[in-house]
């Protein structure tokens, strides 16, 4: 049986559980170490992030009701030796999807039936989109200001859309009070440790499909989804043995949000509490990442580079990617500004491999 | 060496033309029969539609330098008996990626610097995004009512925009003068055969990832790009011994603008003339389709029955798909449309593939 383990006070409390958090008010995260890795556990007749799951905590054969098809995203070598992951080519569209899956799948093997999430963007799209897949009730909490299209197609998916005014971590609060006095489901992407279970397909889908993990690996931090995901399936690709060296990471924060930036350079173990400013990359502008600690510790743990993405490059950036073919999302673009950042910083490097998390449309407004 | 043959007075000339059609003013097919379909002739270390390269028409390796990454869309099982294909889980968003990587990797392959196309969709935003990953220059001929920000997106792919006053018609016949009168090549992708080489790959991808075809496919035909290319590879597995029984084909069009299912109900070889009146399902409102006698005779050729999609109806098909996970286009949504129509006039059907073709935030104004 899968249990939690309590990031703050350490107690076990099984996975199956309602609550969101310890009773201490401490994170979870999982008490699970995959098999060994090994190319022949692969799924191959499976078409989606679950070829994988034999190295996911995974109860049960719920995600084949949960499943849409995400991941398995193409990754191409642009320009020599630089390889991007389309993981926008998804079922809405952002590389979300991979944690909705995983979480939505979870829930379903317990057997939730109602959940609320709060999100401005991508996450409570996908999730609203894998509880319809899954047969779940979902409740979505948005900020005032969120665009009338982006309620829209939450609610296509059958979702109560709350509309909350003030800010988003506003938001945020309405929605945990909901969660705490009515003891509904809590499918929130950055809480739920499940979410992560399925982001770590992006790692493992990369070492599939080049046969190796490129040398550099650039992750963009807001929340650290992608970033504690990728992590944790390349600490197990090397533990495993099937990659000899740990790549060299280099994460990203916004210039204009940079909690964890600020944190690294002063070597401090929790994020610094910053002034945010109005960034374009708003997908990883947040000011208070709830598993900073968590983050800030792997990126000690393996020597990890943070570089914050010129705000005035993230534009150039996202038209240098449309004129190679990919029209993407301006918090995408602040990847490839970031590492041009890096180069100019740590020298020229090459071997990397960027992520295309958004599509373009989706920040046209 | 590739040749083209001439539908209509049967003469043959190099696929290297630059010429758009032949001297005697009929549209090139390809000459050109794939080997016998075999599973090891798949190169399962490409991901993306030329894994099935040995069974296109493709001259060197060009492709490589073309390539967004398109096709593997997932194949999912919605209910049981259902299955759809995420076919916008694709570099632009929509199915059109197929072809257009098929066209640009011809066009790189021959050596031409410079193309035109006209579009007021999906397929103009395709081969604008695949030019600029070639380093092919392109003008996208446009009519003028054309959303800006689709104009834009073709744009920031480095293409030059020309919006024409007038008729859709009218816009591709300007573009054609151009290519008439300056010998510029002509990407279009209902003209270039290359185009229907890769929108094979979708019945490939399927056969692969099902290890069968369905039952019954479901196919929208406005110019039929993505019917001609699904027959012609049914055509090679059948002939090949893959698939015993050739697949019942449900084609689709708009009962709105209907030339194909008013000449199949005649029994004419030709499409009928038709009042065309707007409909929702744009994609497929195609009042004079350009390869209409080819598509007609393979619709004899396989017994293929069509059927048109109530407008009334897509709507709610939209809506109901929404409420399974997935937010498609209008014209999408026809196909599911269309799909309850064939079941109401010819008895409840199961084992279905349906295609969805468009995201949803595509056809959103």
């Amino acid at each position: 049986m899968l249990n939690y383990i309590c990031t703050c006070c350490g107690r076990k409390t099984p996975a199956t559980t309602r609550e969101p958090v310890c009773s201490c008010g401490g994170l979870f995260e999982l008490d699970y170490t995959p098999p060994k890795w090994n190319d022949e556990k692969i799924d191959r007749k499976e078409w989606s992030i679950f070829r994988y799951r034999e190295f996911m905590a995974l109860d049960g054969d719920s995600w084949r009701e949960v499943s849409l098809g995400e991941g398995l995203t193409p990754t191409v070598e642009l320009k020599p030796g630089m390889f991007v992951k389309v993981d926008y080519a998804m079922p809405t569209l952002s590389f979300k999807d991979r944690g909705a899956a995983g979480l939505v799948a979870h829930m379903k093997s317990i057997g939730v039936a109602e959940c609320v999430q709060d999100s401005s963007g991508n996450a409570g799209n996908s999730v609203a989109a894998y509880c319809a897949r899954a047969g779940i009730r979902c409740e979505i909490y948005v900020p005032e200001g969120t665009s009338p299209k982006k309620i829209a197609m939450i609610e296509s998916h059958g979702a109560k859309v709350h509309v909350i005014p003030g800010s988003r971590d506003h938001c945020a609060d309405v929605c945990r009070a909901r969660v705490k006095d009515e003891g509904v489901y809590y499918a929130n992407h950055v809480v739920n440790p499940f979410f992560y279970e399925g982001m770590k397909a992006y790692i493992y889908e990369v070492f599939e499909q080049l046969g190796r993990i490129p040398e550099h690996v650039v992750l963009p931090v807001g929340n650290g989804t992608l970033f504690i995901g990728a992590v944790k399936a390349l600490e197990h690709l090397h533990q495993s043995g099937a990659i000899r060296k740990f790549p060299k990471i280099v994460a990203l924060q916004s210039e204009y949000c940079d909690p964890l930036y600020q944190a690294r350079k002063a070597g401090k173990d929790d994020p610094v509490s910053v002034d945010v400013k109005p960034t374009i990359a708003e997908g990883i502008a947040i000011g208070k990442p709830l598993r900073g600690r968590e983050i800030l510790d792997m990126m000690k743990r393996h020597d990890i580079t943070v570089v914050t993405a010129p705000e005035d490059k993230i534009l150039a950036a996202r038209a240098a990617v449309a004129r190679e073919g990919y029209y993407i999302e301006h918090t995408t673009a602040a990847n490839f500004a970031a590492w041009d950042r890096y180069c100019e910083l740590y020298g020229p490097a090459t071997d990397v491999l960027i992520t295309l998390c958004g599509a373009g449309i989706k920040s046209d407004h």
